[in-house]
Order: C-alpha cells, then structure tokens, then sequence
C-alpha cells in the first residue's frame, strides 16, 4: 500500500521525528511480514534513522553537517547548494522491515525526516508491501 | 524483472543522469504497482538521487565532495581511495516507489550515477517488482 | 524470511565485511530470484558495501570519517555524537538484488557492518524476499 503524507517544518534545518507515521502506515496496510520504505521526493531534504532518546543527538547532528558542508562558495544561484549535499549525504529513502506487523527497529532507533531548506511544506511517501514471513 | 545496463563514463568524476534507465526497466517490466532498485556493482562508484534542473547542483555536489573527501594521505595504494569513500558516502543503491506505472519521483528529482574514478565502463543493475497497490 | 546474527566487535571503530551471512541467509531462505535487505538496529553503527580486496580501502575508509566527523565540541553527554553521525552518513541497511539464488555482487564489493561505537555486541538483521524474475 501507498501512503503520502504533508509535512509543514519550522525552521531552515530541523530533524524531524516522523516514526509514527511509518508505524500509522503499516498498521493501515494491515500486513504481518514485509517491508516499509520512507520515501522522500524532495532534493533538499532528506531522511535518516538516528537516536530517539536524547535530542542532543539531534542538534549534533546537524551542527556537523553544517560543518561539512559549509555555507559559500557555490555556483548554484539559489543559494542552496548545502541543502542539496545534504540530502545526497543522509540519502532519500530508508527502508525497515516489518515483522509479526510492526516496525522492526533497534530500541533507540526513530526515522527522522531531515529539513535542510526550509521552512516549507514537504511530502513524505511511504510504501508498505507484503512477503512472506 | 532484472535489467544491466551498461554506461561509458568520460571523466574522472561526474554524475550523470540515468532516469530514463529506470524508466525504461520500469516501462519493459510492465508492473502498474511495485518498486524499482538501481544498484551500482562497483566501489568507486554510486547513485544518489538529487535535482535535474540547474545542472549546477551536479557541479556544486562534486566540488562539495572534493572538499570532504580530499586527495592524498591515504594508504591504499591504487590512489583512488577518495573515490572509495565517496561511493560509500553516496551509496550504492537506491529505491524509488512505482505506481500507476510511473516512477513517484519528486518534481525535481533525477536519478543520478556518481562517477568517482572514471573514465570507465561501468555497468547498472536494475531491479523491478511487482507489490499489492 | 527474517534472519538474525549477532557479532561482537572488537575495537572502537571497525568495518567488518559481513558478506557471508548474507549469502547464508539467502542459502536458507532457499529463493532464486528476489532480494536481500541487511538492516542494523543500532544507531552508532551502520552497513555500507565497498572493496573486499585490499584491507587498506577499509583502513582509509575510516580514517576519512575521522577526519569528517572530528571528535569534541558536541553536547550529546555520552561522548559518542561522532559515531552518531558516521552512522547516518553510512546508513542504517543495504540492499542487494538476488537472482538465480545468489547475491549480485560487483566483482570487489563486500558488505561491511561498521562499528563506530565499539567495542559492543551487535545485532544484523537480515530479510530475504522473493519476487519475480
């Protein structure tokens, strides 16, 4: 099944924790085994699966992004060009396996959407799809 | 369905585009609802989904790589260990949904081939599989 | 089929190529033509696929990240905010096409279980899933 969901950020870069969306999507699929892709269609943003305890973790990472790709010096004249590498660094999908119908993630694991250009109004697809067990 | 596609490359860095790649498996598969998989066979080399507008991005991506990545200092001694770590920051497949038919690609995004140590042939696998809608 | 392995790793950082409880958990999912996700339910550790060959590719690999993501100067309290960010840059899982029952390796590539946050013991899972040929 296919899933799309809205997302309106607040800030110009911001991890955004949206597990429960892919938690809402495979329950509405209804399916036991299979998998969940988090699919983001967008070129400045991007999603990564990260720490859900301390929001430090968090702030740290996006302050080391910051300094890996440093503002200035680029040819594309929208001004976003660190939003862009960015998102090819954190990559535009995730994929989680679903198991006896739930998301099989490590403990301290959450899906982050990762904002780099914002704030804006984002989508975030999502597909669920059956296997065997 | 399983495709190879085989790609000439003319530089020693360069990502260049190969939708139409993935469009065209997806097109000969002939599923309406699934997902596609581009996967790259090679170590100095990989995909990354990112935008297909102002080729300068592609430009700003590489030059931003060069920096992160930078020559010299390394122990492998074929030389090309900054194309190692750049396919790795890159990755070596991407996922993208299909529906209706159609890629769901986000109105800006392309998917792109990272050539990290070129000029070489390169070879692109592509995976194409049916699911429930 | 969902598989599980656990490995105890030795040292603070380390890529240890994993490869061959792939091949044996595609071996026993017992499928011809379908597709192997390996996913790490960790957040200090990720999977990337690189050179199986020349030990020095994984050597400067991590060197790299070192250089990339510097230790100091983070707020997580745990001191491990580098291995946070090494994690997502790798990413949390890889995904390989199978076909006519084995893994569609490139002729060098390996896949690696990073260690970022060591010495731990960690969990790989593995799905197994067939599709059409």
């Amino acid at each position: 099944m296919f899933f799309s969901f809205d997302l309106q950020t607040q800030n110009q870069t911001a991890l955004i924790d949206i597990t429960h969306l892919a938690v809402k999507a495979v329950q509405q699929a209804g399916i036991k085994d299979g998998l969940c892709l988090v699919y983001i269609p967008h070129t400045t943003a991007g999603v990564t699966i990260n720490e859900n305890a301390d929001p430090d973790v968090v702030t740290d990472i996006l302050a080391a992004l910051d300094k890996i790709v440093p503002a200035g010096g680029y040819r594309h004249r929208e001004g976003n060009s660190p939003a862009h590498i960015k998102a090819s660094l954190m990559g535009s999908s995730q994929t989680v396996i679903v198991r006896k119908g739930n998301l099989v993630l490590g403990t301290w694991q959450g899906i982050y959407f990762c904002e780099f250009d914002g704030p804006r109004r984002r989508k975030i697809h999502i597909k669920v799809w059956q296997t065997g067990a």
